[in-house]
């Protein structure tokens, strides 16, 4: 394998030490997917593994960033350091923030302690969990206590990107009836602990009622069922009973070993999709440069060779030009 | 490449004669990976291109099997030829119905001009897109006039099964906030057409105001506002302007040349992945046999090897091996 170079090190070494400057352009370089940034992540990740991983998802509007900027505000409290991962386009930590966030994050963004960042969605291409991942790892090597990821999910399973959290967190407010009903129908998994925001709406109850109504029907996924926390994060309420069950969460899957096996399986995962991904760059680069490969599309196209064959034809290519 | 066997060739006779044991034999195939559901599908592949293909997606109860049920008797009345695809777990096509679902199915299942069929969930390693397709193919070869789609929806843009319509609507119903609110947030493509299903609810109003007040946002794409239709499919009620409202889109896409455009650019996409599958497929098998791989995924998981260098120690392995 490679050396890593001076720069990789340097960074490296400030990122370690806890310079947000370092973690920020670490970070820009994995996203931007420079070599340096797998160089970076290459050189940090025995450093990893130590923070407390926590996702959330929820459909767009259910007040996700302001539960996180209101459990920013308690962490430090308790004098430790986050880290805050957004990847949901239309999250206000995404978008520059509402008048109200911004009030709410300039006191964070003044707070060394505090760690905020977006990163834009790379589209249907793939890539984005990855670069997720690799940010994640970038912020717990940068020796932050929690990494908090933010995600927005509305009820398909296929949301990879939270897999990298240790705990996953679903925001609902009433009116939600899509995500319970995906919930209910089993299209959406069960997530670790379900927030009921914005609980001061006359709609609450019933919202509570259907969801326990749901996880009633299911069985307790080693031993665990989620509770369900009532919210108002915009006035701070109930965040207290949010940081306890994610706290009972994390204790009850180092306890049952879920937590090694699911960053295992996870970790394991990663690496396959990473050669995927890989593999798919290269034969989008020999259709590029390859004249026959593109015949070969033109011909799918004109329902003279199916597609199953020309893929086949193209990896047949691909072989005879390595 | 190889030529097609006599039982894949007979086969395929029946099913391009528009036998219905032989479409429904053949998407089995499909759906198990069988070789000779490929050589099939390479078979009929010239005759297709020929159906309208609509994909329906919405969030679970709010009653798309139903609505596809209203659809084929109104197209059975116009005496077009039916095939409805379901992959939504949630659906009744799928799980086996519901009583009444149940007596407006077996109404279809006895015409011969109707064919129904669900397939399974594939879980996330993929190829469940792969699969739809190709059954697709297959309904199209045999000469249904019309292939309807039934998937599951809830706002993420990362349906890809949905792609392999022409038309794609999405049906809602009252107290669907969070649909309205991932269409709003640009979390969720703008679709072909809108129903707001179960229109007799008290809240119908409101949820076209909100839909009307998302689409007034957003720019026409290619000309074309997506229509809101209102139905009660349950009692056959608004299907008329739904078939309506389908064969505008039709129409429109056909005169502004983007049907051409999405089916190239699908059938492309189409090749891509089934190469990215088979590639995947590949790197499995490797890892499952190789223990030198085994032991570089445990080095991840002990954190002594970060999954980027992994990944491309991996390949490296598989390059020398083949």
């Amino acid at each position: 394998m490679a050396a890593t170079s001076p720069a990789a090190v340097e960074l490296a070494v400030k990122l370690v030490d806890g310079d947000k400057r370092a973690l920020a352009r670490a970070i820009s370089l994995v996203e931007n997917d420079d070599p340096m940034g797998w160089e970076l992540v290459k050189e940090v990740f025995p450093r990893t593994g130590n923070a407390k991983v926590t996702g959330f998802t929820g459909p767009p509007g259910a007040g996700k960033s302001t539960l996180i900027s209101a459990l920013i505000k308690n962490l430090r409290a308790r004098d430790e350091t986050v880290a805050a991962l957004s990847i949901d386009p239309s999250s206000p930590f995404t978008q520059g923030a509402l008048l109200g966030d911004r009030i709410r994050l300039t006191e964070h963004f003044l707070d060394p302690g505090v760690f905020i960042r977006s990163m834009a969605n790379r589209g249907a291409l793939g890539g984005l969990s990855e670069a997720t991942l690799q940010a994640v790892l970038l912020m717990d090597a940068a020796g932050r206590d929690n990494v908090l990821i933010e995600t927005v999910g509305v009820g398909q399973a296929e949301v990879d990107v939270i897999d990298h959290a240790d705990t996953i967190v679903l925001v609902l407010i009433p009116g939600s009836g899509d995500s319970v009903q995906a919930l209910k129908a089993g299209v959406m998994e069960i997530p670790d602990v379900i927030v009921v925001n914005k609980a001061d709406h006359p709609m609450t109850d019933t919202l509570v009622r259907e969801i326990k109504g749901v996880l009633a029907l299911g069985n307790p996924v080693d031993g665990w069922t989620p509770p369900v926390v009532q919210t108002q994060a915009a006035h701070g309420i109930g965040i207290e009973d949010l940081v306890a069950a994610i706290d009972q969460h994390r204790a009850h899957i180092i306890e049952q070993g879920t937590l090694q096996e699911r960053r295992r399986r996870n970790l394991r995962h990663e690496v396959l999709e990473l050669a995927t991904i890989s593999l798919r760059h290269e034969i989008e680069a020999v259709i590029a440069a390859d004249p026959g490969a593109q015949e070969l599309l033109d011909q799918v196209v004109e329902r003279k060779l199916d597609p199953g064959s020309a893929a086949r034809e193209i990896l047949r290519r691909r072989a005879d030009q390595t």
